[in-house]
């Protein structure tokens, strides 16, 4: 992007750095570590057609580009502390490069975090963020904890994001107002990063579902060697949600991604702890099932019925 | 990229971590910092046709992808310690992937660091990478030390990566040898990351070359709040750039870019330290001319007539 570049990064990406001693600006930044913690990092490539659509305002996306990233912190229990970004743009474009920082910025700044250091190139829309966060050593949420016996919870409310997705697909149609929440779920997801950080030493793993359900689960079955049951009428939906068909509703609770909410199992002594990390994070959780031995992953309606049944994972899931 | 993504990590991204308490397989990767070491962080993010040709190799994309990441570090002084890769590919091809993951695991094994995470999607082939590094605490090589009176230095040569884009533009033509040669400086770039680490506490600013010499000088000249000379002869150039004209070559020298060699400043009285550490290092420095007050950026010939003159920064100067 030759002279535009500096430029581009002194209007929209720089700030005083508050937590790192040095930001943007040289040719690396500089973080001072904490006694007795880990560092947590994580990347997320966000591409134009998979990870959101044209159709997107760009204040909605620079939200969502963080989020996402935030999100993997949530699900280790990490404490933000800075991020980098990496952008290629097809040009240097005003009305969307001010909404897009903004967006960025508007929750950057509610969770305290500096953008520390990052790129900006032409080139097809690509947005690539590295987070970095902070845990107590050794207390970092992991996907290899579960145990048979423990609770299996989610937060919030899963499938909305999909469910908006079949609409902008013209799979499903629903009334403006509607479709606007719907969207809205889609485009502004909230990282649980609150909730995170007081699940740790309750959950005994946890993930956030950005793949689905399912998907997630199957990662965390996976790592821990277990199984699970889900009871389909406990996974948490919207109203909105809710009123839809039957189908439709259990493929985007269970098949839906992108909804951002952490998934976690807990020993069910720890069900008090696990309400009032939620109580404490103003977040609500629902206990959707149980981890169990084996390697089966079933689904049961409200009568017990096996609505679904796979080893594991996802890759042959037929929901 | 649904069920081809973890696939492919597996395959091709995913080998045990030596130094990261965590790698690949989790929300986030985990590292323990040292006591006493502030973390360095730079995320570069490479674009088809801006940062590399269609018609590099595939190995050789892995190592450069990789090298100007370690060349930030470099230019901090810092110990590379981890990096993650975020990757948009248009399609999951082994005769792609297998050789640049070759090509960046060779480097990374080189220098001792783990991949600890990143991602994988469908998209227009963007490669992002952002490592992390350390360094021990307040002893990073800033842009902003340059002080009048210092020497100015820079490793290896210059120029030829920028004789080797002018050759595939077709405003230069080479045998074919010669063509091989210069095509391998710009596509293998080698980081001078023990340099770097040996120039801590001699050197009084670092930069690395990655967009011409002026360029990245003016980034020092205005963090520095300095002016300074370069004597173009002084500059370091290959054999093969010294038997071209001297308009190529004064081209190439000082607006050439991805060079990844290290600009960087220090007090006379520095001197057989720099030559010291530049022994330890194995890579031969040049003086290439001297920190002045003020804040004109002066290219001299032989005579010390003055070929150009400019206040700082490149974005106007007319080389």
């Amino acid at each position: 992007m030759g002279l535009g570049e500096f430029a581009l990064i002194d209007r929209y990406f720089t700030r005083p750095a508050r937590r790192a001693v040095l930001g943007v600006g040289d040719d690396c930044a500089l973080l001072t570590s904490q006694p007795g913690m880990q560092l947590c990092v994580s990347s997320d490539m966000l591409v134009e057609g998979r990870h959101f659509l044209s159709t997107v305002a760009p204040q909605r996306l620079g939200h969502k580009a963080l989020a996402v990233n935030l999100s993997d912190l949530a699900a280790c229990g990490a404490e933000p502390l800075a991020f980098t970004l990496a952008l290629a743009l097809p040009g240097t474009d005003d009305a969307f490069l001010q909404p897009f920082a903004e967006g960025l910025w508007a929750l950057a700044e509610r969770h305290g975090i500096d953008l520390v250091g990052g790129d900006t190139t032409a080139g097809p829309l690509n947005i690539c963020i590295t987070v970095l966060g902070q845990v107590p050593a050794g207390q970092a949420l992991l996907r290899s904890g579960a145990a048979a016996g423990d609770d299996l919870w989610v937060s919030g409310t899963l499938g909305d994001a999909r469910a908006a997705l079949e609409c902008f697909r013209g799979t499903l149609a629903l009334d403006g107002g509607a479709f606007e929440t719907l969207r809205r779920a889609m485009e502004l997801p909230e990282p649980r990063v609150a909730l995170g950080q007081r699940l740790r030493g309750v959950a005994s793993s946890a993930i956030d579902v950005s793949d689905g359900l399912l998907g997630d689960l199957g990662h965390i079955l996976r790592r821990s060697g277990v199984g699970a049951r889900i009871e389909l009428d406990a996974v948490p939906r919207s109203a909105l949600l809710a009123a839809l068909s039957p189908d439709v509703q259990r493929n985007c609770l269970l098949r839906g991604g992108d909804d951002y909410e952490l998934l976690f199992s807990a020993a069910p002594g720890r069900l008090d702890e696990v309400r009032v990390a939620a109580r404490d994070a103003d977040v609500q959780v629902s206990r959707i099932g149980r981890i169990e031995a084996g390697d089966a992953l079933l689904v049961v309606d409200g009568r017990g019925q096996v609505l679904h049944e796979h080893a594991r994972g996802f890759d042959h899931f037929a929901a």
